[in-house]
């Protein structure tokens, strides 16, 4: 599509994946589907709509040389020297995207999700970035099929007449939920995940965060003033050790005018966790599910990631193993959002800190 | 000791310390207490009594090679064409030591248990080999501290004058008995467990296989008319075929005279499977036992056996995690004696025999 460029985020550390995921191979360089990595599957996805040379990549510095090695064709990778959550990455792709093309479109895309329509996750983005042509910020909402609590919720109100696909405008932006709200939320029908994929001008979103975040505008107009990215690694750290950390949806979504939100029904995953990966690979008669070589006996509902080699559970019952590397894990199913616990324990421990 | 030779029987595969034990590196060779391989630890624990130029050691032919990569000085290792449990064996030992030494007590021994007292358990091997000078079959009874139903009980008759430690006939061998039954045994103070450790004459022995195992004794004939081991592997594998899988349990000891057992107090173990380790190794305060790098968060009762890298367990309970080499075993405490389940879907599948 003209004038549309993609966005992908790719500073994530994605820790629940440990030990797969290292802090030199996060979760978006994972091939978690069965596929290619997350990040080539994110960039694939979006192609038909902005091609290479409206691709951008935001990542960690220290990502940048792993993410070339993949061979992604994208045209811009930018390394940013410290994380400062989402606010400060889209800022500078706007600027970066606004001064090339004023009339640019942006797609904001986590890389390290999961699709499974992808006709239906581009038919949407399209009609999403209609809407953002007529000055909305758009923000794709995935229709709850559980009370999850641990994302944020959109509540929609007024239909907006613009488009095929259902839009309306935002309501309201709900953070994570206790359990019985959470209920409440999918009951009512009126609120979705907010997924974190929008879709704005350049221009519509630099002009909120010079109203809703005046000190990251400031900072960003200094940076472009001495040339931006081009200008190389000193003006960009100068520019990001001022800035501080906030969300895109916390700094201008939650607080913005003409927020619009689009149903996003194509089979969304976060793969938030090792237990997802169920959802993507099949499973045997006892509901075991491997990926790599695996024997089970007398044994339901294992989950078994290994790399190399193979993994043999005997006699066990949901439960979590993982051989990657130099590492394993073993944990229950109910434990996988936890595995934040161990690298706590390997980042107190000096001869552990390899393992991160 | 004059005239002693000690015959350890390393042709055991030891199956339940899978994936550590595989078949060309069976449990005798694996250093499961911590310093060296259990069976050079039962070679140097023997030495004083039997030098090395009286050791023996009989395995299968297939570990002869991995045997010598471990330098045991032992002057004689005995590669068998085909396993064929204990009598065989020992029978051969025992024709070849009469044949140099008529006059020869032989000391046999399993390769792959433990001994945490090793003075105490010379102690009573050099009172033994005094009653197998007087012609006695002799084994060794440990008292037993629990109602173990997989060991074979010893029932002791009368004491014998004929030593400082205390020596009694043997009234019968029971095979693994019940539940109830082992209790009862425990409880009465007359029953030891059967420990496969062995002393007599090897005159006495072979003539007791003359008496009880004709046939046996018959190939073993033709075999040392023949030159015996020095004629080579063709002539003892024709030895072999012909000759029947039986132990010197089942073939002698339940039916010969003289028998005597001695009262063994030295803190045996013979590690039945993995969750013995925790015997011989530190726990930490949750009752964690690790051999190797491990991170045990929210976790009690595990064992986790590491050869390389590290494992993490995260909330779980009484479990077995060992990495070794290709593969990866997680079971239950509890299932710890069904490890060989695991090699049986192994022998199942083709492209599984590899990490047999």
């Amino acid at each position: 599509m003209k004038n549309v460029h993609a966005v992908v985020l790719a500073g994530g550390r994605g820790e629940r994946f440990w030990p797969q995921s290292r802090e030199k191979r996060p979760k978006q360089l994972l091939a978690l589907t069965g596929g290619k990595s997350m990040l080539e599957e994110t960039i694939a996805r979006v192609e038909p709509l902005a091609p290479s040379a409206n691709q951008w990549i935001v990542t960690g510095r220290g990502l940048v040389a792993a993410i070339k090695r993949l061979g992604v064709a994208s045209a811009h990778l930018v390394g940013e020297p410290m994380g400062r959550n989402t606010a400060p990455a889209i800022a500078l792709a706007a600027a970066e995207i606004a001064r090339v093309d004023p009339d640019g479109v942006m797609i904001v895309l986590p890389s390290d999700h999961a699709i499974k329509d992808v006709p239906a996750f581009r038919e949407t983005l399209r009609a999403a970035v209609g809407l953002a042509r007529q000055d909305y910020l758009v923000t794709i909402g995935i229709p709850p099929d559980r009370p999850e609590t641990g994302y944020g919720y959109v509540e929609r109100g007024d239909i907006l007449p613009s488009s095929d696909i259902p839009c309306f405008a935002v309501k309201s932006f709900r953070e994570k939920p206790d359990r019985a709200t959470a209920e409440r939320f999918v009951k009512s029908g009126y609120f979705y995940w907010n997924a974190g994929i929008f879709v704005w001008r350049a221009a519509t979103i630099l002009r909120q965060i010079e109203r809703l975040m005046p000190e990251l505008a400031r900072g960003l107009d200094d940076w472009q003033r001495r040339g931006g990215l081009a200008a190389g690694p000193k003006p960009f750290a100068e520019f990001y050790r001022g800035v501080a950390k906030v969300s895109i949806d916390y700094g201008v979504m939650e607080k913005a005018e003409r927020v619009a939100v689009i149903r996003g029904d194509f089979g969304w995953d976060d793969l938030g966790s090792w237990e997802a990966i169920e959802r993507f690979h099949p499973t045997d008669e006892a509901g075991n599910v491997a990926i790599g070589e695996a024997v089970a006996v007398d044994s339901s509902g294992t989950i078994t990631v290994c790399d190399r080699g193979m993994i043999a559970a005997l006699g066990v019952r949901d439960l979590i193993v993982v051989r990657s590397g130099d590492a394993v894990l073993v944990c229950p199913r109910s434990r996988a959002q936890d595995v934040r616990a161990v690298l706590e324990r390997l980042r107190q421990q000096r001869r552990l800190k390899k393992y991160l």
